[in-house]
């Protein structure tokens, strides 16, 4: 069992890491909210017959008397409607202060469930059993949550804290495979952005990741919650700067979602079109230097090694910059990219005139 | 002009309590938010003609860009629909994340407007202009933000400190008289559980207060704050449980508020009943101490000295019950409610069987 502490002055807590450790939730869940006596199960129609039931079930074994949500599987849930829908229901399931959101299955539950936690009662404890491998590298730190309105991804939200993470590795398992190379983007990008020998790990253990060998995958997860965290502590509501980077391959990658129509591409598969548009931006913007093109070469072989899309789709150029400047990101109207500098290492950088190098 | 300084450590910010000051808002906005180079006034169909247009154009005079967001006027306002409306609104605006929200209003255009805007981005700068006596002395101070749902009152909602406060009182002169009135109700509850020698002033200014001298509206309003403030600093998210002798006659006042239909009573007018209601039961539960009962008569005559509504509606005893039961307030399925203890004074208490007091 890896164990990953999120400190967090505020709100540490504690992301648990095993396989086969579902069966121990109620006991998780009683030490991350002490005196807490009810629960609600937030899933999707997906995840519910696979973990969402059993969850519920195990809480109920341990004494937590709980109902269980179940919204429709897929993006179009995280939106304004499902999010009142989740308030109602909440409320009709006598939630309290005290109550417990849990929220089992992928970003979209995660974010969803999260953001309604944060939101209901001005704030409720919430534990997150992200079941996808892009919930459990991204969305289970940090403490982001929020929902989609048309005129963008995440541009309603909160910051909200779990109280709890626990992952079962068993659960990638069943992952679909454009899932779950989905979710190897966003481990790449921590390599590109943070960790030069974790991005050559990757590239020596090619055939371990798509075999998804629970060894292999169990460092990557608890490797990636540990440079994620990282970032998080220094920079928690991301006023300073620092969490940004986090950012990398976003800016152009929530563009490429949006115009495409969310659900065309998965979130992981349009940060691994944006990743690789942003190292070919650094690299024309900064042509002298060598390691760039190294840079990009060697990230878009992996990406594409890992069966991750690299290739940036036909779509008008007036259309993506008009996307990227109403991303949340941008500040008093100007688009600013992170970049890589070398590997494990990037900064952020305003570029202006991008359009010529859509 | 009187200053009241809330002393929060994450987020200090100022009140600014004055006649005539709002030519002067364009230094305060710049004051609060240095670097914002654009606002978004969201006020409400009353309020725009009298205040909102004027504090725009202030904006502007001061090279503040800004637009104009108008909500119907009333409670029902405060949903998630206008939410949503008013976050897409905003996103139309080119709001990014350094976009100022200005409420110009009164505790419903607070409420809402702020709670767009600890939501949008997750989390913008957020500036409030009350012009009612309530949002003066009430939701101004303490960063409590929200919405209503179809199952109760502020249901959901985020706490979100402002950058500051400006209160003009000129605009007292034009508030409606029971508009006027209902916010009295709150600046009473702040002398019955805090501040005895406050309560004596009311009762020894009774004429004034009712006449809108603004000297010594100005004495109540910064007091209030003063008072409220003080609690807030002590319990920002309301988790030490201090923070909850605020909603003294909130929890009866709600289910009045609710089962009569959310605009029968005005909020104020719903606490005065609450408050009536809460100094009786515990007068009730304590028959032996006889300060109570003076209390209890002292408050009806005080609020009715200032036309404020103390007589229970007729209601069905279970509804009543059940609205108390799912108020926010309430955890674990018990109903705890802030009882005087002598002038000045309240404890919290958790009543069983109520039901006999109702």
């Amino acid at each position: 069992m890896q164990t990953v502490s999120v400190s967090l002055a505020a709100n540490p807590y504690e992301i648990v890491i095993s396989s086969g450790i579902f069966p121990q939730f109620g006991e998780y869940f009683k030490k991350w909210v002490p005196g807490a006596r009810q629960a609600v199960v937030v899933t999707d129609t997906n995840v519910e017959p696979l973990y969402g039931m059993k969850i519920a079930e195990i809480l109920a074994d341990a004494g937590i008397a709980n109902d269980l949500c179940v919204v429709e599987a897929g993006e179009e849930s995280k939106c304004p409607e499902v999010a009142q829908m989740l308030w109602e229901r909440l409320i009709e399931c006598g939630a309290d202060r005290k109550t417990v959101v849990v929220a089992v299955g992928g970003g979209v539950v995660g974010d969803l469930a999260g953001f309604v936690a944060a939101t209901l009662n001005r704030g409720i404890p919430f534990i997150q059993v992200p079941t996808t491998l892009l919930a459990q590298v991204d969305s289970s730190v940090g403490g982001k949550t929020g929902i989609n309105i048309p005129q963008g991804k995440n541009l309603v939200g909160a910051f909200w804290q779990p109280k709890g993470v626990l992952m079962d590795m068993t659960s990638l398992q069943t992952l679909d495979d454009r899932q779950y190379r989905a979710g190897l983007a966003e481990v790449v990008k921590y390599g590109v952005i943070l960790d030069a020998d974790f991005f050559a790990f990757l590239e020596q253990n090619i055939s371990a990741v798509n075999a998804r060998q629970e060894d292999v995958l169990a460092r990557i997860i608890a490797r990636s919650c540990e440079l994620k965290a990282q970032i998080v502590i220094e920079d928690e509501r991301e006023t300073s700067g620092r969490r940004a980077i986090l950012n990398y391959g976003h800016t152009f990658g929530h563009a490429v979602e949006k115009l495409c129509g969310f659900g065309t591409y998965l979130h992981g598969e349009a940060v691994g079109i944006g990743m690789s548009f942003a190292a070919k931006l650094a690299m024309k913007l900064e042509p002298e230097k060598k390691e760039l093109q190294e840079l990009s070469e060697r990230q878009d072989a992996l990406l594409e090694a890992l069966h991750i899309p690299t290739q940036v789709p036909d779509l008008p150029r007036d259309a993506v910059l008009s996307a990227m400047l109403h991303d949340k990101k941008t500040e008093n109207g100007t688009i600013r990219f992170v970049l890589p500098n070398r590997l494990g290492e990037c900064v952020m950088k305003t570029v202006e005139g991008v359009e010529s190098f859509i």
